[in-house]
């Protein structure tokens, strides 16, 4: 039977909302997998709008799940309708939007809140051994919301990955374990059904960022 | 010797500005074919913003190149600086944004216009005899510069192709050639270089779109 998995976007654009081609390519191994997909978003103001060319912020406001519905061809719904008892499995996305409008990581690192919706769900699908798939930036989402837990965000020692070293040690401190992996390689926390990949945390060529996408959905969907 | 190719981009979002998924498709299906990228859109007013959630019109005003900016993860040039010299060959994803921002077709069809710098960008690409590869309803773009080519739209006696047959019939009556192809498929115009695909204009799971573009991609890059 095919897999029923949630995507769970945090608006369009890698500054101030979900990374697009992570968000892309996700769906297309899911569609590849045959899973069922469902694309859900909290109906919320993003923490900022930004502008993608200047890369500044701009004066205007953007709802999440208005934006989100570009990356879902309108197919999308909002995220208080998420029911775990319908689904198999959640992955999420990366992009800034996760660390901004999903919980407030990047203005305040591990001491960040999450969204209470995204917290929910989370801990539904945790609760009932369904795994949940991160990437980029959205693993320290798991890293918050269950101390202990095993997540990737790239390699350590690995200088295409500039931004590891720092975000690693939050997670650590956190009462987390880091584990170093590249961009073609997924991390499994098989205790928690975790599934981490770095993504956009490495400095590589699109298409292997997209292969290391779809190495995390397939474990997820092996999980599930 | 690394193929250089120019992506132009109209807005992102299907229904105002480039398909998401068939411009990130693009740019994956490049980066594994060791192409080097430079992405452009016109630095224009949208014809509208569209809530992708509603479905419907909003009262903003937005820049195609700036929204376009979120696509190319900031990483775009304004259409005029635009050389050919410089370049091996050009790609235009589609969705609305291309019969909406890059010429008049969403609202009069076969008797739109074209944006002036686009069609001199065609025409220059075309004049240097280096391919042009569209996919989705971007090869109306080439249908209404170029008289007499031959573009396909998708498959005119299929039914996951609804919109196919009246768009073919436009595309005939400008002079031009539509072939009918499948969704996995692209029609090579091998005397103007132009190389098409349907992409979204079938109803077809995701990954079927992206394999399709795949094919449109590796055909441009062998003319070019």
């Amino acid at each position: 039977m095919a897999k029923r998995v949630a995507v769970v976007l945090a608006g369009c654009g890698v500054f101030d909302g979900s990374e697009i081609h992570e968000a892309s390519a996700v769906l297309v191994h899911l569609s590849r997998h045959q899973a069922t997909v469902k694309i859900f978003a909290p109906n919320i103001d993003q923490m900022h709008v930004v502008d993608h060319l200047k890369g500044s912020p701009t004066e205007e406001t953007r709802n999440v799940l208005v934006e989100s519905a570009r990356l879902a061809r309108g197919d999308i719904q909002d995220l208080s309708e998420l029911n775990v008892k319908e689904l198999d499995a959640i992955i999420f996305p990366g992009g800034f939007g996760a660390a901004k409008n999903l919980c407030s990581w990047a203005v305040q690192g591990k001491d960040c809140s999450v969204n209470e919706q995204i917290a929910a769900v989370l801990q539904a699908f945790h609760a009932d051994k369904k795994p949940i798939g991160l990437c980029c930036i959205s693993p320290v989402l798991a890293a918050k919301v269950f101390p202990g837990c095993e997540v990737t965000v790239g390699h350590d020692k690995d200088p295409r990955y500039p931004d590891v070293p720092d975000t690693a040690e939050a997670i650590s401190q956190l009462g987390c374990k880091h584990i170093s992996k590249h961009v073609n390689e997924a991390h499994v926390d098989e205790k928690n059904k975790i599934v981490s990949t770095c993504a956009f945390m490495c400095k590589a060529p699109l298409h292997e960022i997209f292969d290391g996408i779809g190495v995390m959905v397939q474990d997820v969907l092996k999980l599930a």
